[in-house]
């Protein structure tokens, strides 16, 4: 089959590698049917974390069963099939308690050699990992099929954000960050959990322009000077609820700027580029910085659940879609920004 | 009257200075009978905070109501009262939600030349700020007066960390620190808040023997190498409350290290210390940073209510015991770290 491979900094190739077999009686073969790429795949991408020429990439895939190893009973040959971002066995303690990226017996694609832009997947703990698909999604439009490919991370992702900042139906939150992720927790915040007041900062006027149609009521240029004091004037002192979901140190220190005493910054994304966490404020103000990675297992009955009424639609954070075979070319599209989020078309 | 006044690094005196008079209506002057000298206090007598000469020093204070201002209603001349380290208005939105630290009409002790290690002080907002002592205390013994000024901030500090950190009533709290405000937050968690499980860490075994007689059911050593991996052990994987009571790298990372996923760390010192946060384990295990400036005024009536009872004895952190005219030797053994922590004698 053709999977993408790394070979390094700026240099990820589709070639033709073995196809996945099954190893353990809980694992299931799934045929790629939609696969993504993560601003999170950028990481590596520009040589800022370290991986081995060889690695696979991609953990975001949307598939068709094709064949189960024989203790898999929640999935079977033929089923649509959405995986999230890692992988886990959804009996321990940690999956249990809706906490799956911390699963005693998970891991993440890319392990191993098994990567999700791809044409096949192996899946490890297919019945905690996967979630099948409603039939809306299996019998809809290709729109549909889009979104399903959002649950795997981004759409769960920034929903956690929402979650973890605790917000609150008819309440304030604030979300830092006009990318996918951020786009996602507007959407979050706007149609699933119902907040009243959801302030987007970004700045990029094309994405805030997009978080206004997601829900925001509020949108902020953060390039405009004075935006922290402008909020915290709109909030009468800050807002309870603030999602970070960018990942640098600028952002970091105005979601801490912006948290009302008492609050609660959620940051969603990997902290690689925050040297200096804003632990003055946050002990002046009783504010928790709020780790969250996201559980994406956890949430995607639920946001499928929206996606089939129509509440969101999360296909909306992919603005450029290409066949696998041309992976790289939507690397380079992220990587210069010209693409929000890439959606790769993979077989039907 | 005498007061402490501040003159540089390692220079604090105790000098003549005016009497502090009435100036609104809301105010109180109160005799002080007992102050202290906190960990805190060291930040500026090291020079690593920097204050103004004249300044005057210290926050925590137990006195007798001597004047009160014409709307003061809820204490009058005569009665024995506690003041929290910061006074507050007792009526905004954050003092209603019991966060008088983020007070809007609030401020510190020390601000405008008004200093609690001195013989008297004037107190803002005395209905909101000052709590009045139980009879037990008024009629009681030494003893109970000096637990009455561990109620000012020591106490309440390590009391709000065991409850900022989430710390259940037959669960397991993880206490970083075996300093005053460690060995408080062993009290709150064993016989307030009721864990079943209290691991005290750290490096002096006198304070983690002071520890184990306070309630903790494991003391480690922080020297030791290895423990970080004992407590994951002793946990089975982490625990679910963490208090980071010293406001250093190590014990922060140490603290972040030993969370359980999904847990949370409490840090209850001033972050001064603390060059870099550990966001990445914090993301990775959806572990929240709390910061955790304890509003000791929403406490002092519960902690109150536990001294008289006889359930926690806060006096004994007090390890030294001076007159008010010898407060330069009080900085000066907590600075050589030959004492824990100062109880000033001032009156009767």
């Amino acid at each position: 089959m053709k999977a993408t491979v790394y070979h390094g900094a700026r240099d990820v190739r589709l070639e033709s590698v073995d196809d996945p077999v099954l190893r353990e009686p809980t694992d299931a073969i799934v045929r790629v049917t939609r696969a993504a790429i993560c601003g999170s795949d950028l990481w590596f991408y520009r040589g800022i974390t370290q991986w081995d020429p060889g690695d696979r990439t991609g953990h975001e895939f949307v598939g068709i069963v094709e064949e189960a190893g024989k203790s898999v009973s929640s999935v079977a040959p033929g089923d649509l099939v959405i995986a999230p971002f890692v992988w886990s066995d959804g009996t321990c303690e940690f999956c249990k308690k809706g906490l799956q990226t911390s699963c005693v017996h998970g891991g993440n694609w890319g392990d191993d050699r098994n990567g999700a832009q791809a044409e096949a997947v192996r899946v490890p703990q297919a019945d905690g990992t996967l979630v099948k698909a409603a039939p809306e999604i299996v019998h809809g439009s290709p729109h549909l099929h889009a979104s399903a490919a959002a649950l795997c991370d981004v759409m769960p992702t920034g929903h956690h954000g929402v979650v973890s900042a605790q917000t609150q139906r008819g309440g304030t939150v604030a979300i830092v960050g006009d990318g996918a992720v951020g786009l996602c927790a507007v959407l979050s915040a706007a149609r699933v959990v119902g907040a009243e007041r959801v302030i987007a900062i970004g700045h990029n006027p094309k994405r805030l322009a997009r978080a206004r149609e997601f829900g925001a009521t509020h949108a902020f240029d953060s390039h405009e000077p004075g935006i922290a004091e402008e909020i915290l004037e709109l909030t009468r002192g800050g807002s309870p609820a603030v999602v970070e979901a960018v990942g640098n140190q600028e952002s970091m220190d105005l979601a801490a700027e912006i948290a009302r005493p008492g609050g609660t910054v959620a940051f969603v994304g990997a902290p690689n580029a925050i040297d200096k966490a804003p632990l003055r404020p946050a002990f002046v103000k009783n504010v928790a910085l709020r780790g969250a990675l996201a559980p994406a297992r956890s949430y995607i009955d639920e946001l499928m659940r929206h996606v089939v009424e129509g509440s969101i639609d999360p296909s909306r954070v992919f603005d450029l879609t290409l066949p696998l075979d041309r992976v790289t070319d939507g690397y380079e599209a992220m990587d210069r920004r010209r693409a929000i989020k890439v959606l790769l078309e993979v077989s039907n």
